[in-house]
């Protein structure tokens, strides 16, 4: 955290570049597999923020922020409420994240959509603009977003910062002047207001205020573009300022991440989907368990131990040996292996309050023991199983499911729509839901989105 | 910012220590001159936050605010707007900073009042609380605030985070939490959720984002405590864990002076108010230009050169040669000390735009040399004077004016109020507040503070 010079003066301002960048783009620019994935993730997002709108997190904050709502311009996702605009970015942005289950850039463990999303569909929603819009803005401000992620990562988020939290707001604000009009020297404002919310400490994983930081990012960079869209003013230099974001926040910065030549592609062709409902830092270990249950079917009341080897950051994020809350569950590699080994599943009833208190799973948690391995990668795990018998069972994850390498399809995605979303919605909704998604970028108006995800 | 471990883990947990303090607190614990300093504290933030209620910072904020306010149970203060009380206490909390001339806590250059005020009026008026609940709160959110700030300063500001925002928040969600009736568990969750908000950089100094902060922090800590009301949930120890406040947004920190020995007198009776509206570092530097044009009438097209001998932390602050726009003057030393001798005076008047350009200001502006003295405290100056016929003329500000050493009378605070609350309303208004003020402990509803601080 010291107040480090730029490693590289020759390199435009980051933050006038990501200002220009966002303003000078057109919708005909973006290529066809980059709207594709896009539309992957907003569908994924849909249904995460639409599956947990009913859960306590969800609850008492819309309860707190009804009571201050302006005018109901903007839906509330899988509820019959709406909101004004910053409200229901706040609340659907939040609501996303809830479960963990949301999408993760995997070079910055970024969950992108979450602070984004929301503030482009309420802004959609509330100026009738078209699925187009919509898209366009979700993938700038993705990208806004995932590549500062990039210039400050992993310092960044090892000092303790929530990443997501903390550049989200910057992707919001992006978004949001996109489809304000703002011209660059708004946007830049816009970047200057974010750096100024960005916030959001890791210590509050496993707590109701992890997903509160995904959707005040969403609704505090939609504030910047607002305030910055009337002539608010801020720092021109936001981001590399001696004391701006990257050295005030970060131990080191490469901000040839943010403009320089290797940033031809787009970041939202790195993201990622997940196919269980907790930190992505797991799935390697879920992964094998259920393969182990379903190649050898183990009887539990069988298994003497079970030993894992992780990549160092599993223990580090995940090391909760007693959760006692399903929240607290997903920040357990120990409740992972359990439950995915008795039921074959990591979704979001595998970390319910009542599932991690149960006494079979906690009997199988005691037998649970992991190790940081030397060389293994993120989305790689070892798995082995002793039983009673003396055999042991083992598995070798090599990439994960939902990992880079095994990108889950269009249908397995479908699939966790219908699972997630289908714990609020009747079945009619979710399947003109799927469609409108697919057909995003052709709907005049992204309202009709909004709409259909009301129960 | 390494993630050192605490460097005292015999002393109880912080978190704990300040919610438990702010919940066991009694009003009649509250001696005479501690109540009087907070009628004090609140008169001089009543009177700033007024007067800049038609600046143009103030009013985009309440444009684009309005738009989403719901109910309006809260005063915009010195004008005739009401809004949500969210909403409220942004707005005041930032219009009572915008001119750079309110309170400061010396021992951290926090502005203390700013993101605790807003928050206990806007609830007082809202619920028809006493003045005597706004006193206490307004106190105790002083204390949490200034407590937490001396526990981390000066490295917390070092590294470039603007202090009121970051330890505002805590100060605003302590005493919202108090007037709320939260216990221990509720107002250590407020004190996690402000934790997770804690923002605000130096870089935004000079421009509209800078009051922002203060006006959030209210904003901020006000929702921390209404939504761990209601039972959201948050971590435990946000101040002290390792990826908490302390720890990632400081490199080094003193919990002993959170909850030690020494901790005995409050806080608020470490407050000093204003004299000048800019940045404290330079008031010694306009006290002498004051006093030598008073002392010598000198006239300022004989003065050949200025040479000011300060403390570095004015070059490091207030460095900026060729201010543009008033705002920017207020970081000006060179400016402020040019003005000073030609007007004699440091208000409000003296940071306008235009006299930031005017001509004669610059001319001798150009003049006005400084440069950083070894072991001049920061209250203290040295100013020298060079004229056409080869005198000089010098002066040694030992203590400036509203430093610890002399500090404003109360009669001076109230001819700052009719100076500052008098921009914008009429004359009664201000004997009204005034008196008020004076008699906030045995008023039954603060709010009729509120109301009288309309146009």
């Amino acid at each position: 955290m010291s107040n480090q010079v730029s490693e590289d003066h020759e390199a435009p301002s980051p933050t006038q570049y990501l200002a220009e960048l966002v303003v000078a783009s057109r919708w005909d620019d973006i290529s066809a597999d980059v709207v594709h994935e896009a539309k992957r993730s907003f569908l994924n997002w849909l249904g995460v923020a639409i599956g947990a709108s009913g859960h306590e997190a969800t609850e008492i904050a819309l309860q707190v922020v009804s009571e201050f709502s302006g005018p109901p311009t903007a839906s509330v996702l899988g509820t019959s409420h709406s909101t004004d605009i910053l409200s229901a970015a706040f609340l659907n942005g939040m609501s996303s994240h809830v479960f963990d289950f949301d999408d993760t850039h995997l070079d910055t463990i970024i969950h992108p959509t979450g602070p984004v999303a929301p503030a482009v569909l309420a802004i959609a929603e509330s100026r009738s603009l078209s699925g187009s819009d919509l898209l366009h803005a979700l993938v700038l401000g993705i990208e806004v977003e995932c590549r500062l992620g990039n210039a400050v990562y992993p310092e960044h988020y090892e000092i303790g910062w929530h990443i997501t939290g903390t550049t989200g707001v910057f992707g919001s604000a992006a978004a949001s002047a996109k489809l304000l009009g703002l011209g660059v020297p708004g946007t830049t404002m816009s970047l200057g207001l974010a750096a100024s919310q960005a916030s959001g400490l890791r210590e509050m994983f496993g707590t109701m205020t992890k997903p509160f930081h995904v959707g005040r990012a969403a609704q505090n960079g939609l504030l910047a573009a607002l305030l910055a869209g009337r002539g608010f003013t801020s720092s021109l230099k936001a981001i590399e300022a001696l004391r701006g974001f990257a050295n005030v926040m970060s131990t080191r910065h490469d901000f040839s991440k943010i403009s320089g030549p290797q940033t031809v592609d787009y970041q939202i062709l790195h993201n990622s989907y997940k196919p269980f409902a907790c930190g992505i830092v797991i799935h390697p270990v879920i992964d094998g368990c259920i393969q182990l249950r379903n190649q050898v079917g183990i009887d539990v009341s069988d298994v003497v131990a079970v030993e894992l080897k992780v990549h160092p950051l599993v223990l580090e994020l995940t090391g909760k040996h007693s959760p006692t809350a399903g929240l607290e569950g997903k920040f357990s590699v120990y409740h992972s292996a359990a439950v995915a080994l008795i039921d074959g599943a990591g979704g979001e009833d595998q970390y319910s309050d009542e599932r991690v208190l149960n006494q079979r799973v906690v009997a199988l948690r005691n037998r649970v023991s992991a190790k940081a391995g030397e060389g293994v990668r993120e989305d790689e795990a070892w798995v082995s199983i002793r039983t009673l018998d003396g055999l042991v069972h083992e598995v070798h994850v090599e990439h994960a499911i939902g990992s880079r390498h095994r990108p889950m399809t269009d249908a397995e995605l479908e699939s966790k729509f219908r699972a997630t979303a289908g714990r609020v919605l009747p079945k009619e909704n979710l399947n003109e839901l799927i469609d409108l998604c697919w057909d995003l970028d052709t709907l005049q108006l992204a309202s009709v989105i909004a709409k259909a995800a009301r129960p």
